[in-house]
């Protein structure tokens, strides 16, 4: 075993439509979970509507799946309901205090337990008996006229909130690397400026165009190759302005 | 018109399946908002796939939805484009940079302008000529295995990390709200010391014990109601223990 834990099992409690465990099992192949837990679920055909849904995770998730009962579920793991309805206060212990959905990973990275996320039926979610087994309660903000999400759609977002327990890396690129470094920044405002007297902008308005140049590109946050682009567009811009004068 | 800003719209190009379309509308309605765009997607019927999957979305988004074509949507509005796949790096302009789907509700809070999150098919998503006439790339992390999800399920996460753009309240309570005040915690601490006393524990190990609750309380940031509860079963287990003493 690596030192990264396992990451954590989803469980669905009585689904009554195999599309959703289908959804269900795209989303945890989506964000690297791999242990599937239906309890007292409808079979799963492989050619049926769950496999139909579950895009890639139809070649191990699903088939791999297991059929604890509800006991050993709560027996064997430490357990996180979600749940769209909470309680108000803390006069009922039963859905409340409840951990929001943005908060779960990073107050599940310390348990050194098997830890599994827990969704309950389309139409009535987790009892309150069950809820009450269970060693933790999250739930997913949403609008207060209608915050009842389809389980699949539930189970996707509380997947990708806590990915960072359950996948290595994402596909997407460090987001700073390519951000142009502070020199080539400056440079290209020297260029700017070079620009605006080659241009001829009044010499009273400079100071105020470039200042508004900065903010603007300050606030952009450019890359490297749009900083190299530009500053050519300028050198170019402002040598055209010059040959003019000539 | 309130300060509020109008919520994004939500614009879905060249759908196949209307069953998506149903999935989205839900989602939009579960985090507030409003306005459904479909370029070039399938008739949507009242008694179709795409009301099926609705919800309550079923009563005004789906019926209310517009069809405009895609030069219009890109001249009304500011358009930000989710795809799974991002270039590498900035030497490709289409799609990079990008915004990871958790900032964008940062990044649009201050455009002064109508906005669109814009999606597209389920097999391809947007091609790189859609996305190069879009303002904006924003992209969803996921397992880098696996990153391509569902039309349906990448919009549940898109409209849920942008709802603060859209809905006005959730439906939960403000978690900080029971939380017990430091001095009724305090209060429980001593109950607790005065419990070890009555039940005769090691005078050597009591300080160690209690820096062990003050921790494990601490990190559990007990409500009113949880600190009382307690506070009142040590009274009692210390009542009981000097009982027994006599």
């Amino acid at each position: 075993m690596s030192d990264r834990p396992r990451p954590p099992a989803v469980a669905v409690v009585e689904p009554q439509t195999p599309g959703n465990v289908g959804t269900i099992a795209r989303a945890m192949k989506n964000f690297g979970f791999e242990e599937l837990l239906v309890i007292d679920g409808p079979p799963l055909e492989p050619d049926g509507e769950a496999y139909g849904f579950a895009g890639q995770a139809r070649e191990d998730i699903l088939p791999d799946h297991a059929r604890p009962s509800f006991d050993e579920l709560v027996d064997s793991y430490y357990t996180v309901g979600f749940t769209a309805r909470t309680n108000q206060d803390a006069t009922s212990h039963v859905r409340f205090p409840f951990v929001p959905a943005d908060e779960l990973a990073a107050e599940l990275a310390p348990v050194d337990a098997a830890v599994a996320l827990v969704f309950g039926r389309e139409d009535n979610g987790l009892t309150n008996a069950e809820l009450a087994r269970l060693d933790r309660v999250c739930s997913i903000p949403a609008s207060a006229a209608y915050p009842s999400l389809n389980l699949g759609q539930a189970a996707t977002i509380a997947l990708y909130e806590t990915q960072e327990l359950a996948r290595a890396e994402s596909q997407l690129p460090d987001p700073t690397r390519d951000r142009a470094s502070e020199s080539e920044i400056e440079r290209l405002y020297d260029r700017i400026e070079q620009f605006l007297v080659a241009i001829d902008h009044p010499e009273e308005k400079r100071a105020k165009t470039m200042r508004l140049v900065r903010r603007l590109i300050g606030r952009a946050h450019p890359t490297d190759r749009e900083v190299i682009t530009l500053t050519g567009v300028f050198r170019r811009g402002a040598r055209r302005g010059e040959a003019e004068e000539d």
